[in-house]
Formats: structure tokens, sequence, C-alpha cells
């Protein structure tokens, strides 16, 4: 058993972004090639019926206080962005589209400067300026960037990617799968680590 | 900063369970009285507009298979119930009555009995003959106990604490409070301990 890592992720998920700061780290220490998944958390809640934390009764509220308190567990730069959840469909696609054209390292380097930019400085990642901005500062042609991410294809990329998650049974993010053994949430990523060293738990 | 730990849970909830077999010691290393408040977890969910786990696309599979994953990681004794979930008002309402009539250490006791033979042996606790039994082993009166549970100030007694839980934002099982910091999820318990040691996170 040495298969890949998938990683599926929302780009306005906090939990998502936690995990993406430790993901590398695992996959490294155990040998495994990591594949990114950006995906889109508003699909998958339609199948399971869930709703965005922020907007749930009580449930919201500790919510809010969580992710700041995780952060500061686990020693990971957060805060509290003013938009908050907001739509990543612009910032998946273009994920997606480095993927496929720019090579893994681009996309990943891209992947991190988004969540960064969300969770550490507050920037409106639904915006084309910022992602472009974001793109730009890595050396990626921001106009490109934004066509190529608004095209058809890429488009249909996202639909599918999304679609085969949720056919995988992906329903939050970070959703890890490994070896066909899932794992939902940054705090299942002890449970992770102890499958990844052990082979089972 | 030193107040008690108040620690909610459903007796129908497998992460409640595996709390209630670690709280005790936690409570005792940092030196914090407990105190165990039995709710309705079906109460708080029209509150916060969740649906009980297996009912729920996608996740519900998950979530049986996450059981058995975090009971072997936790090395805790567990074996999925014929009947899940099931209705927990008699066994919450006997617990009061024991924790106002007979004490907390034999509510406790009681405590422990029901959630081991509800997700170790298969019981069926929702019915009157089981609770009955699981008193009398303890030398506790099961017809007594029945009488009492079913009375209209102990069906009052639970109603309060279950409003009082969720006036105090209990959204979950288990859910600690303790000095005001909530924490909802077993897998919140090293974060937990982290605020015992260190009054903060």
């Amino acid at each position: 058993m040495s298969g890949d890592i998938d990683f599926y992720f929302d780009f306005s998920s906090p939990y998502g972004y936690f995990a993406s700061t430790r993901i590398e780290a695992l996959a490294d220490k155990y040998r495994r090639t990591l594949r990114w998944h950006p995906m889109l958390l508003g699909v998958a809640f339609k199948t399971t019926g869930a709703a965005p934390l922020p907007l749930v009764p009580l449930k919201g509220e500790y919510s809010y206080r969580d992710f700041e308190r995780s952060a500061r567990f686990h020693d990971i730069p957060y805060r509290r962005p003013p938009q908050f959840p907001l739509s990543t469909q612009l910032a998946a696609r273009a994920m997606l589209w480095l993927q496929q054209s720019a090579g893994s390292a681009q996309a990943v380097g891209f992947m991190h400067a988004v969540y960064r930019a969300y969770f550490v400085d507050g920037a409106d990642i639904s915006q084309p300026d910022t992602i472009a901005g974001l793109a730009g500062a890595l050396g990626i042609d921001g106009a490109a960037l934004l066509e190529a991410a608004s095209s058809a294809p890429v488009k249909d990329s996202l639909r599918t990617e999304v679609e085969n998650a949720i056919a995988r049974g992906v329903f939050g993010s970070p959703f890890v799968i490994v070896d066909d053994e899932p794992f939902w949430g940054f705090d299942r990523f002890g449970q992770l680590e102890a499958f990844l060293r052990d082979g089972k738990i």
C-alpha cells in the first residue's frame, strides 16, 4: 500500500487552510505523492444538506472561536477574514488551469499564496483583481490566468473535479483519501499520520 | 480561574461515550470538579438544523467508519450498536434522578454502565427493562428508578437541563465548558487539556 495522497479542499475553508500548511510535510515524511484537488464545498453541501458554518445557529458562533483557537494551538498564522465565506470558483479554476498548464509546483505556490492572502491578510480572493495580483507576484501572467479561468474547458474541469470528489464520498474540507481510507478534517491528521506510518489504525 | 468542568453528552453519541472514558482523568489531573449533564441532542438539532449523523448522505457512511477508527486509535472498547441512534430520554431522566436522589458517584457509575451497555454490548438502552437491569446490577432499585424517571418533576428537570444547555451554546456531544471556554467534540480534548494546563490557548 503506497498510493498517492488525495487532498481535497475549498479555498474558503479555514480547516482546509490549516491542513494545507501541514500536508506536504506528511507526504514527504512517508514518501507519498500528493495530489491537490480544489473543490467547491457548496456543491457538496447540496448533497449532504449542510450549510456554511457561520450561518448555523450556535455552531456558527462557536466555529469562529474554534478557527482562532485551533490556529493558535497549532501555531498557524490566522486572522479572521472580513468576508467569510465567499465564492471560491475563480480561485479553484485558476489553480486547475495552473495544474494543467504550468505544472504542480507553480499551482501549489499559487494555492499557498491564495490561502495566505485570505486567511492571514484578509484579501477578498473572490475578486479577479486579487487573483491576478497574487499570480503576478509569482511571475504568472495575471491577465492570461483570468482569461483561462473563465474559459469553458476550465469550467468543465472544475465541474468534473467536484463531481469526482463527491462520487468518492468527499463532503467537507479538508478531506484526505489515501489507500482508499478517508479522513475528514484537520483534526484527523493524527489518525492520518498513524495510518501512513503503520498502514492501518 | 479554576471553575468546574461542565460535561454535556447524549447517551446515543459515540463521541460522547469516548469522551466519558477520559474526562474524569483530566478533571482529576487539573483538580477541577466535574459536573455531568445528560442532554438530548435531538432538541439541540432543532435549533441548529442538524440531523443525526447516520441520516446524512456521504457523511453518515463516513461517520460509522470514523466511530470505529477513532475507538481503535484511542484504544477504547467499541462495537457498532444494532440500534443507532435511539431515544435516550429514559436514560437521561434516570441519570438526573440518580444525581438528585442518590448522589454523584452512583449516577456516574450508572452513566458508565449505560454507555458500555450500548456501545460495547449492543444493548437497547431505550428500553425500560434494559435500564432497570443496568441499575439493578449497581444495587439500585430498578422499579423505583423507572417510576421516578417517568415522573413529572424528573421530566421537567431534563427539559430544564436541555434548555440551559442550549442557552449556554451547547449544540453537540460531547460539549465541555470550563471557565466560559467551550469545547465541542472529543477531538478537541487536546485543546481542552492545554487550556486546563495553561489557562489559555
